[in-house]
C-alpha cells in the first residue's frame, strides 16, 4: 500500500468555483504544481510536486485543469501529453486535504471527474505517459486519458481500502478498461498491476522499455499531428459520443458521421492529396 | 467435447423453494456434496462430487448456495473461496436431472442464477480457485466470482452446443469478459480454452503454475484480510451497481459514495492510522 | 497510411435498392468480385479485386452480400468463411466512389452496416480468415464476423484520418471488441497493430503461424459441422441479443433460451446419443 507523505494543504488561487470561500487562501508554490511546454504543437503537461507524490489536491487539479483547457481551441494546439515528474506518477488524492470536510470531498471528487470530463471532450487526443507509480485517484487519471503509454516497470494500483477509503471512483474507470475479473483484483486487494499486465489486460496502450518511452510517445505524436485538427476532433468527439449507444444506434449515428464529416474543407483537400499522389494541405477546418 | 459421467438423480434436503414438492426425497451422501473449512476469516467451499464431475444437479447449487450464505453477515467472514476435488473443477449442470421435464429445468437454471447473485452480492469477496477443467454451467459459475486465479493448464469451455443445448446462459457470462471473437469461439465451437489463453482474454484474474496457486490464493486473501470489511463490502456493492451504468452516471454514484465512505468509523481510522504511521485496527463498521 | 489505387467506378447489376437509379449501369466485371466456393457445408468467400486492394465498392459489398444470403436457410450451409484474395485483405471503402455525391456516400455506409448486420443475423457462423493487410472499412468487417482467425504477420489499421475521414464507422466495431486505450489508439493515430497486438487486445480469437492458418480455419470449422445447425442458429442469435441487454436481463432471458432449447428435436437426440454413448445424428431442427 502507497503511503502519502505528509503535506501540508494549499487550496490557492486555482480553487475556484467549489470551493468554500474560507478554503482560498494563497499558495506560493501553486504555479509550479504543474510545468507545461508547448512545442510544435504538442502541450506536455507535467505533474511537478514529487514531494506530496504529486497527489491530485484541489490545488494540483485546478492547474491540471487550467494547463488543460488553456487555449484549447487554438488551431496551433494539436496534442496534450500528461506525465509526471518523480518515480511516483501519482499517489492520488491529498488526504490531508480530504480526511475530515465533507465540502472538501465533495468538490475534490467533483473536479477530478471534471477534469477527465474535460480531458475527453478536448478538441485534441491526450496522451498519458507514464514511468513510475500512478495509484488510486492518479491511476483513474491517467487511464482516463484516450491513450496511455507506460514503461514496463511501472505499476497501477487502486489501494484505497488499505486506509479505509475504497477506491470507488477509480474503479469507475478500471471497471470500463479491464474485465470484471481483472478489476475486481485490483479494487478489492489493493494490489498493484505491472505496466506489462496493464497492457495485457488492456488498461493501457502500451508497455515499453524505459528506453523507448520518448520514441513510443513521438511515433504517436507525430502521426497525430500529421493529420487535420478539424478531423480529428470531430472524430473524438464522436468517438466518446458512441461509446454509450447500443450498437445499432452507433452504426446508424457513425453513418450520419461520416456523410458530416465529408463535407470538411479538408476532408476534400485529403482526398484530393490522395488521388494527385501529394501531402495534404490541412487548413484544420 | 465433455462427456458427463452418469449420476443417479438426487434431489434432497437441500432443494428448496422452486423444486416441485414430489421432487424433494432423501439422499445421504446430500450433505458431502460440498466441503466447508473456515479458517483465520477465509472459508474454503470445494465441490466434492468428483464421480459425476462435480455436475450442478439442483441439490449440487442448494449445497453451495447454503454455504455461501451461512453466517454471511458475520464479522469474522472476511473471503470466501471457492475450488473444486478432482481434475474436472465441474463440468457443468446434470444432464440426466435435466433432460426431460421442463420444470426441473426452469428451476435448475433460476437456481444457478440465484448462486451467481449471492455471490456477487456477499458483503465479501468470492475468489474462484481452479486447478482442472472447468466446462459449461461450471465455467459460468467460476467465472462468475469476483476474481478466478486458475492453473496455466486449467481449461474452461462452453461445449454444450455438442449435445444439443446451447451454452446460452454460460454465454451471458463469458461475453462479459472475454471480447466478441473470443466467447462466440467458445460457445459456437465448444472447443476449450487454457488458462493462459483464459488470462490473455481477460477470463481469469491470474493464470500460474501449478505449484503457485496456492501462494498466490494466499496472497490475494491476506490482501483482502489486511483491509476493514466494512470498506471492502461498501466497495464491492458498489463495484457491481456501477458496472451497470453509463460512465456519466457512475462517476456522479462514485463521487455520492465516497463520501459516504468518509463517514465508517473505519475510514477516520484508516486515515488516522495512516498519518500516525501504524497499522490500523480495524473494527470492521 | 495506406494508399488505394485509383479504380473505376463500377456499379453494376448488384447495386439495388438505395442505389440512384441514374448509377447503375452495367460492369464486365463485377460478377467476379467476389469468388465463392462451397464444400461439405463451408461456404467460402473471397473478395477477389486486388487492383482495388479488395476496396468495399458498392459493386463488391452488393456481391458479398448476395454470397452472404444465398440459401441461407438451407440445411446444407452450416459455416462461412470470409477471406480475400492478395496481400491487403481490404483496404477499406473506394475513395474514387466516395468522394463527391453525398448520396453514395449514404448509400455505401448503409450498405456496410446491413451487410454487417447479414452476417450476424446469419443462422451460421461466419469466421473472418485474414492472411495480410485490413484497413478502415476492411478492418470494420473482418472484425464484424462472429470469429476471426489471422496470421501473426496480419494487420490492422483504421487510418482515414489520414485523407481527411476519421474511421468513425470502423470505430463503432473496434471499440466495442478493445479496451478504449487501445480503440482510441488505433482511430487517433491511424497506426496499425499487429495480428499478435490483435491477439492479445481481443480483436481477433487467434493469430497464428501462416502455416498454421488454414489448419487453424479447419479446426474451427469441423467443430461447428459437428454439431447441429439448429442448435448453432438457436445460440448465434441469442447470443447477438443478449449482449445488448444488462447482466440481470440477460440471464433472465437465458434461462428462458435454455427451456426453449430443450424443446428442439436435436437436443432430445443430442442427449440420447450422449446417454446412448454414441455420435449424435442431428436432424438439424
Amino acid at each position: 500500500m502507497l503511503r502519502i507523505l505528509n503535506n501540508s494543504v494549499k487550496i490557492s488561487k486555482y480553487a475556484t468555483g467549489c470551493v468554500p470561500q474560507v478554503l482560498r487562501f494563497a499558495s506560493n508554490a501553486s504555479s509550479d504544481l504543474v510545468l507545461v511546454r508547448e512545442q510544435n504543437g504538442v502541450r506536455e503537461i507535467t505533474l511537478n510536486h514529487p514531494k506530496t507524490l504529486n497527489s491530485l489536491s484541489l490545488d494540483m487539479l485546478c492547474a491540471l485543469q487550467d494547463a488543460l483547457l488553456k487555449d484549447k481551441d487554438s488551431v496551433d494546439l494539436r496534442c496534450v501529453v500528461l506525465t509526471a515528474q518523480g518515480k511516483i506518477w501519482s499517489a492520488g488524492h491529498n488526504l490531508k486535504e480530504l480526511h475530515n470536510d465533507p465540502k472538501i470531498q465533495a468538490c475534490v471528487f467533483q473536479k477530478l471527474t471534471d477534469v477527465i470530463n474535460d480531458i475527453q471532450r478536448l478538441p485534441v487526443p491526450v496522451l498519458g505517459k507514464v514511468n513510475g507509480y500512478a495509484a488510486a485517484a492518479g491511476c483513474q487519471l491517467v487511464v482516463s486519458c484516450d491513450m496511455v503509454v507506460c514503461t514496463k516497470n511501472s505499476k497501477f494500483s487502486t489501494p484505497g481500502a488499505g486506509v479505509g477509503v475504497f477506491c470507488s471512483t477509480p474503479g469507475v474507470a478500471v471497471a470500463r478498461i479491464m474485465s470484471r475479473p481483472k478489476s475486481a483484483y485490483m479494487l478489492m486487494t489493493g494490489l498493484p498491476v505491472t505496466g506489462e499486465e496493464a497492457y495485457v489486460s488492456g488498461m493501457v496502450t502500451k508497455a515499453v522499455p524505459a528506453e523507448e518511452l520518448d520514441k513510443e510517445i513521438e511515433e504517436i505524436t507525430n502521426a497525430i499531428k500529421a493529420k487535420s485538427r478539424a478531423v480529428i476532433s470531430l472524430g473524438k468527439e464522436f468517438y466518446y459520443k458512441q461509446l454509450a449507444m447500443s450498437q445499432a444506434e452507433a452504426f446508424s449515428a457513425g453513418q450520419e458521421k461520416m456523410c458530416e464529416n465529408f463535407q470538411l474543407g479538408d476532408t476534400k483537400e485529403g482526398i484530393a492529396s490522395f488521388f494527385e499522389k501529394r501531402p495534404p494541405n490541412w487548413k484544420h477546418n
